[in-house]
């Protein structure tokens, strides 16, 4: 007996309508016409199967402050909002409802994998666990005290805590997240690695954001961001490095020897006005690069379909050169890539595959004629036309309404941080 | 008697509900709440009213080659895919069922006025007037034959009916295309620019949009395109100039002085690895910019909001600047500023100007809490968040359903197109 039957799916590229079976969660088989049982069955009817989407860089309870400040340099945004707001605010409960809208809008995007950076990610990890998405839990280290810890000890000690607490669950992992090099002495940096070697969990850091984050670096440790980490011994495989949008030629030899991933987030790059990342060129040297959204409040949105098209058009674009990227590469750093830098084999529609999957409605007029579904998905396609959500053989979303998450909560938890944000914001200013 | 009378819509800026009152096409009443009969009544129930788009360069019936030869580096997209299908298939049915596709699909992304430039433009003109969208109607002309034309005076007879048949009519308008300085002989474009004056027509021609055009155009002329163009006399306020993506400073300023518009179109310059025009310069020194998609080929679709997001990210991540423009800069862009580089008193919500409008739905999660309409109207929307369209007062789409252009005409039209086509390429690949 299947768990779940997929009828009469297009493959994007045969053009073939396929039948996909799922069974504890894998593809185990994909023919032109299964006629095995299943406990669930949906009727594909044409619309193009493909891989699910993996955002390996967010911190998505941000959402609740998106649109906040939008247009100020990326110092004053920090500074002058971004903090002030997280100050006032964050909590457990802003960090669940914060995950609950944003793992709303990651589904009817066609996530099922996301890697987090925030606090209290105890919260992210209930609202994951419910929608049944897969979540790197990212558990924040910094030198400066906040409302988790007040010194690099505490943070490293609650981090061993997480980190035992989260292991080994279907969809959920821990992740240690010492935040920058600007925000994390030496000695934290390695005392993060220490602690991720001992328990086995993988680093997510910011690295080579903006140009002012390499001129500090410089000017504090005599190197550049990818080579103080390198000398701290923090570059491996087992390292996702957000951003890496400032490179030497040397530094991408590094990353490239030692196997650390460079998570893109083109979106929030270009709009916090940090720069265009050399992906093309990392590509080319053979260095894993992963696709992100980065944090709701800094992109503004979680979809992992416009990120795509995004960044192979930028690509294209600020290279002068139509072939520095392709849809089918886009396609595989948005998917398989993302999985694979976290060990998961997903993001592929093969056998003995995680069942991580999405259908493509192309109904709609701006896919139409359809001549070639993998460039029109990259280019021409909208997260509205993603039609069902599947994550490791359950269905989040079908015709597009969520099925492990009730629209109404969102609306509600919504709600109830405008109103309480919106009252500060009054009073701060009347003040 | 009101003809239609909009209900509690949401102010993006004053954050009010108002009710807009319209008749014979124009905003005649904003208010808090308006009392007056009228034929049609929309409840907006909260949904925020904004000016609708004006996509001021396409070639609209190139939805039919969506997707074809998608990767490919320009010269050899044109020559190797497009040339090939057009030579083969343009002709009044193509142009009429391609521009079917993509009025439709620029109605559901909120666009009610689009500039367009192709072949049998008569047959855009059929579609555009029983969907009720505006349209400049360019008549292309070239120094080579096509089907259209055999020679310039052919093409310029032709432009000339053209011109005096659709003169005079309410949404649609005639335009002059000389297709570019690297088409068009100067004899050429000065005998459109005389016929535009003749006629009083606007000029709309492809400028400087790849390095190349503009090396081609200092080794044949001695002069860089927009310097060649304005010692022909072609720059006027009545010169409408695609991409302008490569300029001297010398050259910006005597599109400022001349009065020119820029019409930017960022996606395509992306994809087609053209470079990023600098639009923000462009907007500093007071040069009039407005937005398009350019053809759904090269796109590859006619989404507008896409197309602004994109415009005001770049300009931030290209120049480092987060300030290089703004939100509502864009926003103004993207709507007012098209409609006024042809004299069309519409993008904005204000009484006397034309009621050319959109409703936006804010109640998916990616657009929750809402504190800044306009912010995340531009980061964090998605055209499928756009319920209702008004062009000069009638409603084309309401809750997402289109008013005046059926679906399965549309549907019927593409199957029928992509059966020919896909029967063409398979042929010319076996043989």
């Amino acid at each position: 007996m299947l768990d779940l039957l997929i009828k009469s799916a297009l493959h994007p590229e045969s053009k073939k309508l396929i039948d996909v079976a799922i069974k504890d969660g894998l593809i185990v088989r994909i023919d032109e016409n299964i006629q095995e049982d299943a406990r669930q069955v949906i009727k594909a009817n044409g619309k193009v199967v493909f891989p699910s989407f993996a955002n390996m860089h967010t911190h998505i309870s941000m959402s609740l402050l998106r649109g906040l400040g939008a247009d100020m340099p990326l110092m004053d945004w920090l500074s002058k909002v971004i903090w002030v707001l997280e100050g006032e605010f964050v909590s457990p409960e802003f960090v669940r409802d914060g995950a609950l809208i944003g793992i709303a809008e990651a589904i009817l995007s066609g996530t099922t994998l996301f890697m987090d950076m925030y606090f209290f990610e105890e919260a992210v990890a209930e609202v994951a666990q419910r929608a049944g998405v897969r979540a790197g839990l990212g558990f924040g280290i910094l030198d400066f005290p906040t409302k988790v810890a007040s010194s690099p000890q505490e943070y490293l000690q609650r981090a061993r805590n997480f980190v035992r607490e989260f292991k080994n669950q279907e969809l959920l992992f821990p992740v240690l997240c010492p935040h920058a090099v600007y925000t994390c002495s030496p000695e934290t940096l390695k005392k993060s690695l220490e602690l991720a070697l001992e328990e086995n969990v993988y680093i997510h850091t910011h690295v080579a954001e903006t140009q002012s984050e390499v001129e500090a670096s410089l000017e504090k440790f005599g190197k550049r961001p990818v080579e103080h980490l390198h000398s701290l011994g923090l570059l491996s495989d087992r390292t996702l490095m957000a951003h890496v949008v400032w490179t030497t030629e040397e530094e991408r030899g590094i990353i490239k020897e030692k196997g650390a991933k460079v998570l893109h987030c083109p979106e929030s790059n270009l709009k916090l006005a940090s720069g265009i990342a050399p992906i093309s060129d990392y590509v080319r040297r053979g260095v894993q690069v992963c696709l992100g959204t980065d944090g709701p409040a800094s992109n503004d949105n979680l979809d992992m379909l416009e990120e795509m098209s995004l960044m192979v058009k930028l690509q294209k674009g600020a290279n002068l050169d139509a072939k520095a990227m392709d849809a089918r590469t886009a396609l595989r750093i948005a998917t398989e890539e993302g999985f694979k830098a976290v060990g998961i084999k997903a993001g592929k529609i093969e056998v003995g595959y995680e069942a991580d999957l999405i259908l493509l409605d192309v109904s709609a007029p701006h896919l139409q004629p359809l001549f070639d579904p993998v460039a029109q998905l990259v280019y021409s396609a909208k997260s509205s036309d993603i039609d069902t959500v599947v994550c490791k053989g359950r269905v989040l979303m079908e015709k597009r309404e969520l099925k492990t998450i009730d629209p109404q909560e969102v609306n509600f938890v919504s709600k109830k941080w405008k109103d309480r944000i919106d009252a500060f914001l009054k009073h701060k200013i009347l003040h």
